[in-house]
């Protein structure tokens, strides 16, 4: 069987589902709003439009947003992938913006406190979702606190997941998560995005679920360490399950539930990002296991990499927090201070704790 | 830098570590003895008489035994590997089980109740260990039942992570788990195993970290089958995080903890099994995926898979326990009443339950 003929039953059986579902919700009603017009809101555009919402795609640039409303073809992000007709793509924000149920916000995170700052003014019953993965620099906030600073009083959630956007466009089936206090925001943004081919889930967890997608470039950079040392299947297994300690423990600092991370924004989004031989991160770690210094790594790339900017900023919060994060410190030292890259390696190895889940078994002092 | 030179340096790292560790605890008095001989039982019994136990490997057979006492060499498991001098093969049980402190049992499913009957009358004080993943033919006995059974008032354990044998005797970083309500056996296997190289962590969730290696290969099976389907990396990510949470959710039944599977026994072996392509789980699934019945896809194999035999006895236990299961039983049903395979992708997508983590966030019944 080929990939086409996956796609065909699948889509087959969408179909038929929604011939079954004779009471399900008329969309036509729910006016979604996308700002920023990058590869995945492009992608959650679409869906709200093939789900019967009233969607705008609201972008920056006048050339590029009329160029994608004629010719239904994001070129930059998405160049092979034609988009529903229905879709409009605006870049006025305001009328982008007013008199709309929601808000999903894809603006990469050095822009994002900017264009929440624009729509203010803008905002009367909207709810506010970010689709956006990172840590502010500086200020160290998620999406969520950027939000909250910036419309308190409005609903609000956060988007995560594994959903590389190429994939989703295609038709292959993906999951993700909106985490929010709001269980009407959750069933509006299922409702606006949930099909067979792409399941929504819901959270209450927003630090947990945003967490893990702003966290797991670190991890994905000493994959691509560990990858130049040509190791085998039981150190990254170790790798990954001590990631996902040190994450959760920094998490649950935060306030957050650990076990959110036993989920798809949590283990699933680490999973493929550190199954992504191709992306940035494992690249800029392959070359640093491999001795090179990190001006070299980056001239070899022609472009940084998003993790590299995590780990400075984990590394201090985690300090200042007290929050015991080996990988992150070790990977800091490699990359900061010269420390060999096999350094990684030996923080997996110490002896600092010993329990294998904490919140299960509790550390001992004297072990 | 080479793989060789990786292990130069880790191995010095432990040297210098030992060195410090002048309060390092002598583990010559401790007398361990592993049952079974082969590839993970010789791996450990291994780790142990190189950490300075006295460590006697039993194996059934008796000219494999003297031919592995003279030779250092396990031809059959590990041939490319020469064993630690001070390793003592022996093929009488009476001598290998009596006076010692820590039985390690490596044996096969199938035969742990057996082997555990004939040593009932020699144990003493020992305390009992399984390194078995499985669960045993029609009783749906964990190893840790069958302890129970049979040794009752015995101090016992299970030890479980993403472990595969050559990796470690090679000397690859590598971490797993002891689980044991006895902190005092916990604190034994970890000084008869653990080591630089090999890290030993700690749990008291007996059920939840044998449950992560006797369930895990199920889900290989779907793995494999995705794969012949070209899944993408969405998809993946979202199988094994689904895959975690049925898991977890009959383990939860049964008692467990789900935080255990965040941990090395669940994630981290989930990880690997998945990860491994040339497992035999993995090409079953493949086999299926391309449309083969199970008689074409073993008769290809030239043997069956263990994660055949799981899917079934999980299948009847989760309908007894009212365990929802669904990707379990979507393979049940591929494999055994000829349900096409993609209706496995399709449970993916099933909207059962809409909540990502259960324990974070209950599922609502009107969703």
């Amino acid at each position: 069987m080929t990939q086409a003929n996956f796609n065909d039953v699948l889509a087959q059986y969408q179909q038929d589902r929604n011939k079954a579902k004779s009471e399900s919700k008329d969309n036509s009603n729910l006016r979604i709003t996308v700002l920023g017009g990058g590869s995945f809101g492009t992608a959650m555009a679409n869906l709200a439009t093939r789900n019967g919402c009233d969607t705008i795609m609201w972008i920056r640039d006048q050339d590029a947003a009329k160029e994608i409303q004629e010719t239904k073809i994001n070129k930059r992000y998405l160049p092979d992938f034609t988009l529903e007709e229905k879709l409009k793509v605006s870049s006025d924000l305001e009328a982008s913006v007013k008199d709309r149920d929601l808000i999903l916000v894809a603006i990469p995170s050095h822009s994002f406190r900017k264009v929440l700052k624009q729509i203010a003014p803008l905002i009367t019953a909207q709810a506010v979702v970010s689709l956006t993965k990172g840590i502010e620099k500086d200020s160290f906030c998620f999406m969520s606190d950027i939000i909250r600073q910036e419309l308190p009083e409005v609903p609000y959630g956060v988007l995560s997941g594994p959903n590389l956007a190429k994939e989703i466009v295609q038709g292959m089936p993906a999951g993700t998560v909106i985490a929010s206090h709001s269980e009407q925001l959750r069933n509006a943004v299922q409702g606006a995005l949930h099909s067979a081919l792409f399941r929504v889930f819901a959270s209450d967890d927003v630090h947990g679920v945003e967490l893990g997608g702003a966290l797991k470039n670190i991890y994905a950079v000493a994959m691509g360490m560990g990858a130049a040392y040509n190791v085998g299947e039981n150190t990254k297994s170790m790798l990954i399950t001590r990631a996902l300690a040190e994450m959760s423990r920094f998490a649950v600092r935060l306030g957050a539930n650990p076990l959110t991370f036993l989920g798809l924004s949590g283990v699933g989004d680490l999973f493929a990002t550190c199954n992504s031989p191709l992306s940035r991160n494992y690249q800029v770690g392959f070359a640093l296991g491999q001795g090179k210094s990190l001006d070299q790594a980056v001239a070899e790339l022609g472009q940084t990499a998003e993790g590299i900017n995590t780990i400075e900023q984990v590394k201090a919060r985690s300090e200042e927090l007290e929050v015991y994060m080996p990988i992150t410190c070790a990977l800091y030292e490699v990359i900061f201070n010269h420390a060999p890259p096999l350094s990684v390696a030996l923080s997996l190895m110490e002896n600092g704790h010993r329990s294998d889940v904490e919140f299960v078994l509790p550390h001992q002092s004297d072990s």
